[in-house]
């Protein structure tokens, strides 16, 4: 079969051998699957991930022994846990020490013409749901994890650096509690979404107190601030921006060790939370409800015999999505 | 007066100014005064401080404008706010971005036979605590700081790494909601207080993973881990400690950058606390419910006069008090 790979270098594999039903798990045929920054990431050797890419997918069950999930449409959670250890029993499969990651640890990804996948991470996906929102449940819910693991207060003041795919989302969730938010971002051309959304939006290059505080933004003064940019520099802003007894959310990870002066942290008792995956029915349920507005995140559409053009684009752009 | 000061270098002086008499503030001849790690952090250079040192006391109201206050036995709060910005507004005096902190920032401390606070940062001392015990009552609120910040659940398994005097201190906050607390120190010779109070302990220099296992410790097996060591070398192991989507709280400054690498912290969702200051009052009933032990913390006891050889003991050893 046809399939995205990264054994070293990104390429597309013509004979890759299609998988095998596996007991307990379900051979899905994808429809779409989204390219994440974590994608492009593991291009450049993050997680030293071999395999075929892709983790953000809507597709239809092929095969399973549990013959009910057979040609439903489906998304899925993404790690691929024992439910056996202590971790499982605590409800913290996404944390398994012996998961697998889709597309990311030890499991080969969507980006192929037929993956494997356990029925315990599947979801259906309601009729009312196209496959260009379903793609996004999987980023969606990572931009949910933030509500799942933190009390969001409606009068609390939010500001989101990063106004790439993941800071469009968490913004837009964010928003959904009633509070004040501020994107902080690089991209004026993406903003007319998030004005239309009544968030306000601030340039990161204005960076000195001068320039934020004529921008209305003001250094220290949100309660809540989230990392969005992957990037040492973004996460420095960010700090700069959180209150003392404030919550600095880290939604990107990036290879580069932080500088982060740890003793500031403690005078200002800053509560930095690291955030990954997040719960995938309650991210349907608000694409359901056009709560969070996905087609503005749509930059390109490739099939993924043109995978390779797809990751160019996508590296500069919103969402790539490749067609299977 | 005699004060003990740095400008500098540490030294005890014979001719210091006496204090003045603000508005809204009082005048305190202390009783007893305890070194921190903190003062040791400043004669090394941290904050930038020079002046008269000390922030941990307990004495007697000698002038104030509210004569009511005259001759009452008191400890304070170190922090003075301004009380009139958004910060204290907030009810987060502790964290006034005006604020001067008492033998630390901009404020000459308590090691002198006179220095002055803010009236609002007093606290009644009731008869039944005696001097030893008051003066503990600055670094017991910062250990309480802790569960102020944090709900602690009482099924929830601690472990604290450092069994200096904040280890030590913080080890027996944790103990009172039912939790299972093991201290990760170096120095056995401090551990019988422990354990007479049900708290474990294990040697911090059996680092490896099977030697930790061994001792029933476990890596990644804590769900609240405290950092008390003020040392990179500590912090790293507390790391190593916590389990994901666990809590991993910074009680001690120290100059060093840490290198901790922010993206584990992302995968493994974990949050990282800063804290600083406490709760007084609190402090104060738990001093008086007898419900923390802390003579056995006493490891010395020196006259404002032999204030460097208190100085050369206190880096070594448990707490050192002056008497004034």
């Amino acid at each position: 079969m046809q399939a995205l790979l990264f054994d070293g270098q990104l390429r597309l594999a013509n004979g890759y051998p299609e998988p095998i039903l596996a007991p307990g798990e379900a051979l899905i045929r994808p429809a779409l699957v989204g390219i994440c920054n974590t994608d492009i990431e593991i291009t450049r050797g993050y997680m030293g991930f071999r395999g075929v890419l892709g983790h953000e997918f809507v597709g239809v069950v092929q095969d399973c022994e549990d013959r009910a999930w057979v040609g439903r449409r489906v998304i899925g959670e993404i790690n691929a846990a024992c439910r056996r250890c202590a971790v499982c029993a605590r409800g913290d499969e996404s944390h398994c020490p012996e998961r697998t990651t889709l597309g990311i640890d030890r499991r080969d990804g969507a980006m192929a013409e037929l993956f494997s996948l356990p029925i315990a991470c599947l979801h259906e996906v309601p009729a009312s749901v196209p496959d260009q929102a379903a793609v996004f449940a999987e980023p969606l819910a990572a931009a949910l994890e933030i509500l799942e693991q933190s009390h969001i207060r409606p009068t609390e003041r939010v500001a989101v650096v990063g106004d790439g795919k993941l800071g469009l989302l968490c913004a837009q969730v964010l928003r959904l509690p009633g509070c004040e938010v501020v994107v902080i971002g690089r991209h004026p051309e993406r903003w007319a979404l998030l004005h239309g959304l009544g968030i306000a939006t601030a340039d990161e290059r204005r960076k000195t107190k001068d320039e934020f505080n004529e921008a209305s933004i003001g250094s220290s003064s949100f309660d809540i601030v989230v990392d969005c940019t992957g990037q040492p520099s973004g996460l420095a802003v960010a700090r700069k921006l959180v209150r003392p007894r404030g919550r600095l959310v880290l939604k990107s990870t990036f290879a580069a060790e932080s500088g982060m002066n740890l003793s500031r942290l403690v005078v200002d008792e800053v509560q930095l939370l690291g955030s990954r995956c997040g719960p995938f029915a309650p991210a349907l349920r608000l694409l359901d409800r056009g709560l969070i507005k996905v087609q503005p995140l749509v930059a390109g559409q490739f099939s993924l015999h043109h995978g390779l053009d797809a990751f160019a684009a996508a590296s500069r752009r919103l969402k790539i999505l490749l067609e299977i």
